[in-house]
Formats: structure tokens, C-alpha cells, sequence
């Protein structure tokens, strides 16, 4: 089938969508309740308490293959971490396929051997999917939306109403990784040292710092906008001020190089493996360290704290001492980055 | 706004962002799960049993109004249908858009109204959401993607094991409306009567049933590839035969002349408020009286049988009386129905 590509009859609802499904889907996600008949999979859901958590992200990433990941390794990152800063371990998810007629065969088993692989390492079971095909030019190789259905750890208590003033503002990594990742590949810069896009399920390191004793009260990934729209929305939610310390923000060169070469400001660039935490200040220096034993976080730092100057604004106070609001970015940085 | 339409800056997830999201997303998606800062909408479910039901699918419906409905409510009636034959009520719904640049804010907008409209006649809350939006022909206007938890009614017991020769084929209505209406509107093709989609949500039909003391076995309703590809997949499943009976398909004068007009077979149209059962022989016409009684269910018929000549194949006996056999529709028949 190596040389094959996708015809609208495959997404027609007959022989050859059955083909697809069986030969070369359910070869790669086959999760005894992700069958070919039923239209819906019966899951069972622990119950620790009445409340499940449940989201849903669209993945329409250009290109669909770069360093570091691919479309199918997002969409189920994506969802993963979604419910991860909720504080909730993802345990099903649906995946449904929006496939241009002429994508290969060999891309979409791609695809799809990888997102087997990124579920298979977090646990998730992919339970029920949909498969459509549209013409050529009616999309753009590929688009996966994934649903998940997670589970709160029952000590885990997050709001933005829990955060106050003193407050601990903690970055795992480097951002931006993801995002020059994209651009680099797009515009085809070639670049000396081989920068990876950040994409990872962040559960893990998440976890970890959340059964240790400290007091986490918000978590977000810093998806689409960076830290500056997350920033931003928790500044605007909970009415208080964000002082951020530019000379704290975990770097690495080549994020700094381009960045300059670029013109782009590495507070608006997107992670897909990258949390942003807030935690009573006494805990800070505990996360930092739980977060630097685990790969995903080596880089952890505490980058600013939660004021009463300024309710509602970020404010970077830059390695020169001088300081400037970041503001929520606007306009059009990057499309289709995730 | 009206005459306003999406841009790429709608969807990087800075300013503009938020204002589609607020002040147009959430002017018709309100339910109070649906904030817009968490990344995963915390829902309760009822402890009926341990499990639910967990399903999605996407919607590229092209042209995305049609006599009868849109994509909107073609987005929940699909995912709230999809639950309903597997005898679970939709309880959570996600809505996820994949937006064109250069769609109309007008055409979003009657979109969203029609799901918001949908949605609350069959008491499903959308609680949870994404929006991205992709570059002018990389898309096609907007395609949708919903995701839907349901708990199925405790004393329900469904599955193809339960299948046995001689239980009945009931179908609950005329098969094939939605998918001319569809091909009517795409090839401008007008006709006298007005021919409009079957698309509508068949949870109450389909609970008025299960609410009597019948035993229906299994559910299906017969969307991409017809009545061909729903019955052809059960008797495959069930390793029996299945004889239906030409004469006693619910049809009225458009569907058939249309038919013959431009040479389709019935038995592979699309619906998408139909519901194919299949039930103890003895209740069928119990089940058929009751589906007549509601407004979808007007032209409901017992329409063939389960039987154990040709186990695996589907038979038409014909008007004429002679018999040909239904194969799995094959290689393109019509795109971008649902």
C-alpha cells in the first residue's frame, strides 16, 4: 500500500472506506473498544468523584512533519496536556481524521504509527474515531481533532481564584521551541544547531510535582500566543498584577538567535510541551527542583510573581532593569502552528 | 459584524481570538462549563453504571446550508444520533471548528445558531470547544467536529450477538432524503416538491421505543453509504442473512423519481435521522406502531428479515418478486454528504 493515496471513496462510507479502517487504522489504533460497528465505544470511568474532565483541540499543523514531531504526535499531546493542567490523567480519547483525497498512504501510516506511540507512552486509549475524506484542495494533507476524557486526581485543587498576590509564577522549559520549530521548517531556515519543536506529554512531569506536598493553584500549557496570551488571561482572570523577570526565562541560543534574526518576541511563541504553574511562593524552589529531575523540565526556573501593582497587566522587567508590558498579541504571528 | 469575515488573526489565539471566541462563540455556546480560560470543561455524569458511551464525528457537508438544515445541525443531530442508537441519551457535547479565512461572520453566526437551536431541543450542553482557523483554500467554508458522552438507559441490552433468524428489519422512515437534498442543492438541480434533509435528532423516536416492553436488539442509523452499508456491516457482523423486502421500504414520489432520474439506488443514500432496528419479530409491529406515533417515525415499516440462507449477504426481493443481492456500495458514489 506504500505507493497508495487516499480517494474520496474512501471516505464514502463503503468497501473502501472499510479498507482504510481495517487495513490500515485499527492496524495501528486497536483498542479492544475502538471497534468497527458500534457508533459510539462504552468506556468505564473510575470514580473518584462525580466529575470527569473532558476536552477537545483540533490539530491542523503546517507542515504536517517537523523536527521533534509530526501531527499525529500533537493531537494527542495536545489533549493529554489539556487535561494534565487540569490536574486530570488522561485515559480515553477519540480520534477523528480529515484526510485530503491524495495524501499517501505511507504519510498518513505515518501519522498514525505515531500517535499509537505517544498514547501508547501516556496511557491513553484512543476508543472511537471518524474517518472523512474531502477533495483535493479542500484541506491540507491532513486535520486530527482528539476528544479526551480525564479523571482529577481527587487532592488536586486548581483555580484561578486561589492565586494571590506573592505568588509564584514557574516555567518548566524553554519556550518557543515549538513554534521556530514550525517556522524554520515552513520557510525552510537552516539553521546549525538542530532546534527541536518542545511537543510532549507533559503528564509526567506534572504529576510529579503534584504528589509532592506543595501548593499548586494554576496550571496552563502555553499553547497558541505563548506565555504573553497566558499570561495575560491569568492577569485578566484573577485581577492581579504579573511581574515577570526576563533574565529568569529558561533560554537556550538558538531560540535567542532567532528570535533576533526573526523579529519575534519569545514571549508570544508557542510550546506543546511546556507548563506554566503558580504555586504559593514557600513551594517555588520545591517544584523547580522535583521539575529539573525530570527531562521535560531541566530548564524549570521561576520566572515572576503574582503583584498587586497593576491588576489585570504582565510586566517584564528586562535584563537592563527597565520594565514594559506585555501585552496579549494581536494580529497574525503565525497560523496553523498546532 | 455582519458583513465582517474570518481572518487568520482569528485564530493565532491572541486579541482577536478571544473576541471571536467571546463575542460570537459564546453568545450562542453558553453553558456554564464553557468558560473560556480552562483547558478541559469539568462534567458530571450520572452513576447509572461505570461506563459511558464515548463517541465523535467530523462534518465537511458541502454546501454547508441545504434544504432541511446545515452543517450546525447536521454536527449535533450526527453525534446525538450516534449515542441514541446505542441507547444512551447525549449528555456532553464538544464543538470544535475548523475555519476557512474569508468565511462570512453572518454565515458563522446562522451556524452557531443552528447548533445552539439543535442542541437545546435534544437537552445536549456543549460544554467544551476549539477554534482554529486555516488559510482561504486550505479548508472548505467550515468543517466541525463534535464529540459526545452519553450514559446508555440501564435496562438497554444491545449487541449483534443477540441477533437471531427471524427477527425483524424495522426502518422508521423514508431512507435517502438528506443525501439528495444535498445532491439537488450542489447540482442546482430544482424540483417541484420541495425535497428536504431527513436530518434531525432521533433520540426521542428511539427512546419512545425503548421505553415499551419490546426487545430490540440493535440500533443503527444509516448515514454515509445508506441502508447498503448499515444492513451489508450487520449481516457481516451477525453471520446471518438478511432478506429485505423491496415492496415494504417507506419511499415517497421525489425520493423515487429522483432516483430514477439520475440513477441512484435507494439502498445507498444517506439519511441522517433514520434508524434502522433490529428486533424480536413479535414486538416489530409493537415498535412500528410507536415509531408512527412520533413525528419522525410517521412512515416507520417492518422492512425485511434476519434469516439463515446466505449468511453474511443482504437480499432484496424485488417489487416484481425476483431477488438480487445489496453489495457494500463501492468507489465514489457522493463526497462530503455529513
Amino acid at each position: 500500500m506504500k505507493d497508495e493515496i487516499i480517494l474520496l471513496a474512501h471516505g464514502t462510507g463503503g468497501k473502501q472506506s472499510r479498507m482504510l479502517i481495517e487495513n490500515l487504522i485499527l492496524k495501528y489504533l486497536h483498542d479492544p473498544a475502538l471497534r468497527f460497528l458500534p457508533d459510539s465505544a462504552s468506556i468505564k470511568v473510575p470514580r473518584i468523584n462525580d466529575e470527569i474532565c473532558f476536552t477537545t483541540d483540533s490539530f491542523v499543523v503546517s507542515p504536517l512533519f517537523f523536527p521533534g514531531g509530526d501531527i499525529g504526535k500533537l493531537a494527542i499531546c495536545g489533549t493529554v496536556n489539556d487535561l494534565a493542567v487540569c490536574g486530570a490523567q488522561a485515559l480515553y480519547m477519540s480520534c477523528s481524521l480529515i484526510i485530503e483525497e491524495g495524501l499517501r498512504f505511507s504519510e498518513l501510516e505515518r501519522i498514525l504509527r505515531s500517535m499509537a506511540t505517544t498514547a501508547g507512552k501516556t496511557g491513553v486509549r484512543i476508543v472511537t474515531g471518524d474517518t472523512k475524506v474531502v477533495e483535493k484542495g479542500k484541506c491540507d494533507g491532513i486535520f486530527i481533532n482528539t476528544c479526551g476524557i480525564g479523571v482529577r486526581k481527587s487532592h488536586v485543587s486548581l483555580g484561578l481564584e486561589r492565586i494571590k498576590p506573592g505568588d509564584a509564577i514557574i516555567l518548566s522549559g524553554v519556550p518557543g521551541m515549538h513554534e521556530l520549530a514550525i517556522i524554520c521548517t515552513r520557510e525552510n531556515i537552516r539553521f546549525k544547531s538542530s532546534l527541536k519543536s518542545d511537543c510532549a506529554p507533559i503528564k509526567d512531569l506534572v504529576f510529579q510535582v503534584l504528589s509532592e506536598s506543595v501548593d499548586v493553584k494554576f496550571m496552563r500549557d502555553p499553547t497558541r500566543g505563548g506565555l504573553a496570551t497566558t499570561l495575560n488571561e491569568i492577569a485578566s482572570e484573577c485581577k492581579f498584577g504579573i511581574r515577570i523577570y526576563e533574565s529568569k526565562i529558561p533560554l537556550v541560543k538558538s531560540v535567542k538567535y532567532l528570535c533576533e534574526i526573526l523579529g519575534f518576541d519569545v514571549m508570544n511563541l508557542a510550546c506543546e510541551g511546556r507548563v506554566v504553574m503558580i504555586a504559593k511562593y514557600d513551594d517555588a524552589e520545591k517544584i523547580v527542583s522535583t521539575m529539573r529531575k525530570h527531562p521535560l523540565g531541566r530548564k524549570a526556573n521561576i520566572i515572576g510573581v503574582i503583584t498587586e501593582r497593576f491588576p489585570g497587566k504582565v510586566i517584564l522587567e528586562t535584563v537592563n532593569g527597565s520594565e514594559r508590558f506585555i501585552m496579549m498579541p494581536s494580529g497574525r504571528q503565525l497560523p496553523r502552528i498546532c
